[in-house]
């Protein structure tokens, strides 16, 4: 099996698991990591579990990195194939929201670069896949980023992410809350930067991000046409040790950019 | 027909109405209102003006209050029955988004306080009904406010609202923005009212809402079991020519005014 058909049916068999979670998520042991805001449920933890196990059996000699259970560290060799993922990324929307907004994520990295990910949305059915050179998909279709031109129209997903981010992202992003057509917050990196792929939003802000946020969404954004990269524009690497994000739809990127480096306060 | 029947009746209709249109919302015209980001689409128009002909059919007598065409004016007669429509509140989110985050807003109000009210969410067939006294429900199933106590846990939707309202929210919810568990915003006040009202969120605030974004939004928080006031706790009534709203689950009332009613910079 190569990686993006390993990438498809892993996140395809754990989206029914997850779907079936949710739909009894009164009854998941939910527990908090750091702070009562930093929640983990059995969900997370078996999900990581089950594709870690995936991994090992697939492709042996690859390295798996992942938010739960000690898997939250770089590769030693910056070289190697490495397994990213966070199992469930909105877990708090997974507890408690009116929308399912939250995200399987699996991507491969060679040298810190995704190479090919995906994002399973076990709550609409959504799949969304990507290679590098290939493009990026949602449930086989082709998907694209908006054409939007202008900072007064772009439809902006600022994270305001955990409460120790909180004064960060408003000294940060006061003056883009302020200047863009739109905000939205769904606090789910796979879904802000899902929906720059798919057109939905025009760019996806957040402070602090760990390589298992966004490693698959930010391919699936680049194969949208679209680009991603620290918050002054300098090129990305999910191990360079970086922590804040901008994604977008390029044509508004230096803009949107200039605006997001610029921390006031 | 009574009261609520008909807005059970008017929005089961309906939804059905917005939902084909949602699914091929690519060929839906849309123009703007005052300025490019307040949008305006045909299914706007058309769902007003079916529910107009509705309220004609079945209270002659009654005054109809809406978003659209000319209807947006407070009744004469301050204690006459007006019916309060938003036909779709989350415009922007119907024609652009990941989620369906948009609903049908239809409420009766006698001297401005709701009596009864219905939210549609045609995106997910989600119906939300409330009547004085008689308690909230979602497709027939009882709803509650959470028990939530505690403002470092407290999830609340903070509106970004349009351009025009955007410095003004900075400044009126930075110390809330900064204070709270986790903030979310789907720029939709039914989406935020009827989460609060299921417990799904703790509170809900804007600074500038007319009475048809919340009329039917604010019986369903009460009725559920929550709280809903000017930022400063004072009563609201919807044609008290009031803007902005605090809506919660109570127990945070207090507090969450403290928070919201304090103007920073």
């Amino acid at each position: 099996m190569n990686d993006i058909e390993f990438i498809r049916s892993t996140l395809d068999d754990l989206a029914i698991f997850v779907r079936q979670k949710y739909a009894e998520r009164g009854s998941v042991s939910i527990t908090h990591k750091r702070e009562p805001n930093d929640l983990v449920t059995e969900v997370d933890v078996a999900v990581q579990e089950q594709i870690c196990d995936r991994i090992a059996h697939s492709f042996p000699e690859d390295i798996a990195v992942g938010e739960e259970n000690g898997l939250n560290r770089f590769p030693d060799d910056p070289d190697a194939r490495a397994w990213v993922i966070d199992p469930i990324d909105g877990t708090q929307n997974f507890v408690r929201g009116l929308f399912p907004s939250f995200g399987i994520s699996l991507a491969l990295a060679v040298g810190g670069v995704p190479v090919a990910g995906g994002v399973a949305v076990p709550g609409t059915g959504d799949l969304f896949l990507a290679e590098r050179g290939g493009g990026a998909y949602r449930n086989g279709e082709r998907i694209h980023v908006s054409a939007v031109d202008n900072l007064s129209l772009v439809r902006a997903e600022v994270d305001f992410s955990c409460p120790a981010d909180r004064a960060a992202t408003l000294r940060q992003f006061g003056e883009l809350v302020a200047t863009v057509g739109q905000v939205r917050c769904h606090c789910a990196a796979v879904i802000g930067l899902c929906s720059v792929a798919t057109g939905d939003m025009d760019a996806y802000v957040h402070v602090s991000l760990n390589p298992w946020d966004y490693a698959a969404g930010m391919i699936l954004v680049q194969e949208a046409g679209g680009k991603m990269t620290r918050l002054d524009g300098r090129p990305l690497n999910l191990f360079d040790g970086g922590r804040g994000v901008l994604a977008s739809n390029g044509i508004m990127h230096e803009a949107l950019s200039a605006v997001a480096s610029r921390v006031k306060g």
